[in-house]
């Protein structure tokens, strides 16, 4: 790979950012693999020499793309996140990064969704150890939580993932000027996250108590059938 | 459209079922776009020919395996569904329906994201009909739920795609082998649905009190900068 691929400066430069931006937008609109280099020249008006200076093939640009994402998105959160916040209130701040940079860049979000699985060999590498260490970001803020919070014991791959079900799965529904602003958005699916939509105390009778009794996650007899 | 494919009983027919079941691996292994129907006669063993008796066109194909996986939701959602019983049973059930339908279908379940918008026209509009039929059953049950056991007032829409983002997202991530198995992913997603992931007493001090003595949804402080 050339060497100017992981030159760190090169974000900062406008016009790859713009390459980016509206090759998003066609990935998003006509799938990664039906768009062909021709449609990016065309969308953003440039030569097809002029855009292979920025990247050679189509994959390093989804490769640009879904890197640029990630990263923007762990240095927010390296700005944002402050270690003496309590986990919930961390949780917060990363679900905020998180949904504010996907709900400005729905393009990308879906991008990131629908061609998780298009990038091979280095690329897909690279971008696995992106995912990862974000991914245990927050995984590790969960872990914290259930652990000084009086967690209900879910299983901590089901408490991550589903939390980004919950705000990756926004690209298929939202609808700006018929759903909840951003801000309000954000509090009500935190809400539902950390506090469930129903009255704890109330919906707690049988089955905490059946939770708390057991020992191993596996004891729950909150779901079996009541017959 | 030809009559055949309004047909009640071309679900029933093996060959068909079969072709559908194939098809929809190579189209979530794939992607639609990039799927001939030479791929599927050779995955199939069946000639063009064969094939064209079943489907007319490879967006017919996919509009097939979209119908059946809503058509068969739907009914093994009248099967299961007993009005008498309470709305959140009601909605484990629906759970629980959702959750082992896809988990067994896989790639159903990936071809339903990602070729959300590949459908056209006529095709489109049914399985919009669908879809809105098979949300609304869910949407009603979660407003009931809220309305009877003391819900937290969150926003319909957040609370009803959250459930299905937490559910849909799994194909993303849930490994057999390394995760819980079905039953037990099960109640742990509806846990947290339900009741959140810490302990609603403790995590309510300023939160619900705040948003209790509010009248709108809107006057929840819950997420406001505590500066």
């Amino acid at each position: 790979m050339p060497n100017r691929l992981v030159s760190s400066t090169r974000h900062y430069d406008q016009k790859l950012q713009k390459i980016l931006k509206i090759s998003a937008r066609i990935f998003a609109e006509k799938g990664f693999h039906r768009t062909s280099v021709r449609d990016i020249s065309r969308a953003t008006r440039m030569s097809l020499a002029g855009l292979y200076y920025y990247f050679s093939t189509k994959e390093e640009l989804l490769y640009l793309i879904q890197e640029r994402c990630f990263v923007t998105l762990l240095d927010r959160w390296d700005e944002a996140g402050n270690p003496a916040m309590d986990a919930r209130a961390r949780i917060r701040l990363f679900a905020e990064n998180h949904l504010s940079f996907f709900l400005h860049n729905m393009h990308e979000m879906k991008v990131m969704a629908h061609e998780d699985d298009s990038l091979t060999g280095g690329f897909n590498e690279k971008i696995l150890v992106l995912k990862r260490r974000y991914v245990k970001v927050i995984m590790d803020l969960i872990e914290e939580l259930q652990r000084h919070e009086n967690g209900k014991g879910i299983d901590l791959r089901v408490a991550t993932f589903s939390l980004f079900g919950m705000m990756n799965w926004i690209y298929t529904w939202y609808q700006p000027k018929r759903d909840l602003p951003l801000s309000q958005l954000m509090e009500h699916m935190l809400r539902l996250y950390f506090l469930g939509i129903i009255e704890g105390a109330k919906a707690r009778a049988p089955w905490l108590t059946a939770a708390s009794t057991g020992t191993a996650k596996d004891t729950f007899s909150l779901w079996q059938k009541q017959s």
